[in-house]
C-alpha cells in the first residue's frame, strides 16, 4: 500500500482498436493506483513529447503528402524512441509507475497485421525503438466491431470531429487489426490480458482492475 | 546521346561530410547529364517531399525536444521511405535520372559510425525503407578536415546562418564519421567511387564528370 519509492516503477499499456475505450480506462486506471498511493504518469502514442507530438501531427493531420505505410511505421517508432527514452525510461527509474494508451503492440498489430508490412522487421525495430524495454503488463481491451462504430460514431458527433485517416482505413483492415491483436495475446498470454469490453465504462474499469489489482499486489 | 526514355534512369548519390561539396557538385553534374539530353531529377535528403521536408525541420530546427540518438535514425529513414516511394522510384521508371545530395550511405556513416549505433539494424531498417533500392553509383566527395572547416566557416558568414547541430557535433563525430565513409568505400568499390575534394569547384567537377562518363557511355 506504500508508494514504490526507491524501486523501479513498472510500466503498464492499454491496447485494443479504436472506440474500444482505452483512453478512458486509462484515467480510470490512473486514478485507482493513486488511490493506493502509487504515483502515475500518463502516456499516449505516438506523442508525449513536443518532438512526439510533432510527428503525431504529421500521422493524424497531413498536409502535403500522406505517410506512404513505411514511414508511417518509422515515424510511429520514431516517435515511441523519444517517449521511451525522455519520458517512460526516467519516470520508471524514479519509481513512477507509468501507463500508456497504446505502445508497441499496436505497431504489430496496425503496420504488421493491418498494413502487410513484415512482422519480423517490426518487432526487431519495436525492440531497437525502445531499447528492449517491454510493458510488464498489457490490457487489450477487445470490442464487437459494431459496438465500436457505435462509440466512434457517438464521439465524432459529441467532439464534431472527423474520423481520421487510420481510424478511415475500413472494415478489412479494423478486422485484421482485431485478428492481430487476438494473435499477440494468445502468444504472450503472461503479459498480454484480454479484456472484454463491450460493456459500460464501469463494467469495463472493474474488469481492468482486477486484472491489475494482483499484479499491484504483488508488485508494491 | 539520346534519352533514356523507356528504360528505367539511373540512381547516382553524392556522399560525404559537412563542407565536402556535395551540394555544388550534384547541380553540376545536373547540367552535365543534361547537356546530354538526360533528363535528370535532383533531390536532397532528409527532404524532397512536403512530409519529408516536415521531417526535415524536426530534425535540423528542433523547437523542442531534440531528438535521441534513435528517434534522429528512425526519423532519417521515415523521410527516406516516402522520398523513395513518391519521387525516386516513380521518377526511375519513367526513365529520368535521380541524382541525390546524400542517401543511404550517409545513415551508416552519421548514426552507424558517427553515433555509434548498431550498423546491422541501419542497414536492415536502410533496405526496408528503401524497399531494396540501391545507387547505381555514388560519389564520395572526401575532404581534409581543415578544408571543410574553412568551407563550413566561409558558408556561415555568407548565408549568415549558424550550423546546426549536426554540424556542431565536435571533432571527434567528424573524424569517425570520415574513416565511416572510407570503409563503406572499401567494402564497395564498384558503386561507391572516391573522389579527393580538397580543389577547387571546377577541378572537383572534372574529377567526378570523369568518374560518372563511363558510367553514362555505358548506361545510355
Amino acid at each position: 500500500m506504500t508508494s514504490a519509492q526507491g524501486a523501479r516503477g513498472r510500466f503498464i499499456t492499454f491496447e485494443g482498436g479504436e472506440g474500444s475505450g482505452k483512453s478512458t480506462q486509462v484515467r480510470r486506471l490512473k486514478a485507482a493506483l493513486e488511490a493506493r498511493g502509487i504515483e502515475v504518469v500518463l502516456t499516449r502514442e505516438p506523442g508525449g513529447t513536443p518532438l512526439a507530438e510533432a510527428v503525431r501531427r504529421l500521422l493524424k493531420e497531413p498536409t502535403g503528402d500522406s505517410p506512404c505505410d513505411r514511414s508511417e511505421l518509422l515515424l510511429f517508432l520514431a516517435a515511441r524512441a523519444q517517449l521511451v527514452r525522455t519520458v517512460i525510461r526516467p519516470a520508471l527509474a524514479s519509481g513512477k509507475w507509468v501507463v500508456s494508451d497504446r505502445f508497441s503492440d499496436s505497431t504489430l498489430a496496425y503496420q504488421g497485421y493491418g498494413r502487410g508490412l513484415s512482422r519480423a522487421f517490426i518487432a526487431a525495430a519495436n525492440d531497437f525503438a525502445c531499447e528492449g524495454l517491454r510493458p510488464d503488463l498489457t490490457l487489450l481491451l477487445d470490442v464487437d466491431p459494431a459496438v465500436a462504430a457505435a462509440r466512434m460514431r457517438a464521439r465524432e458527433a459529441a467532439t464534431h470531429t472527423a474520423a481520421d485517416r487510420i481510424e478511415c482505413a475500413g472494415e478489412d483492415f479494423h478486422a485484421r487489426l482485431r485478428q492481430g491483436f487476438a494473435e499477440l495475446a494468445a502468444a504472450e498470454p503472461e503479459r498480454i490480458r484480454v479484456i472484454d469490453a463491450d460493456g459500460t465504462e464501469d463494467a469495463v474499469g472493474e474488469k481492468v482492475w482486477q486484472s491489475v489489482r494482483r499484479a499491484v499486489d504483488d508488485m508494491v
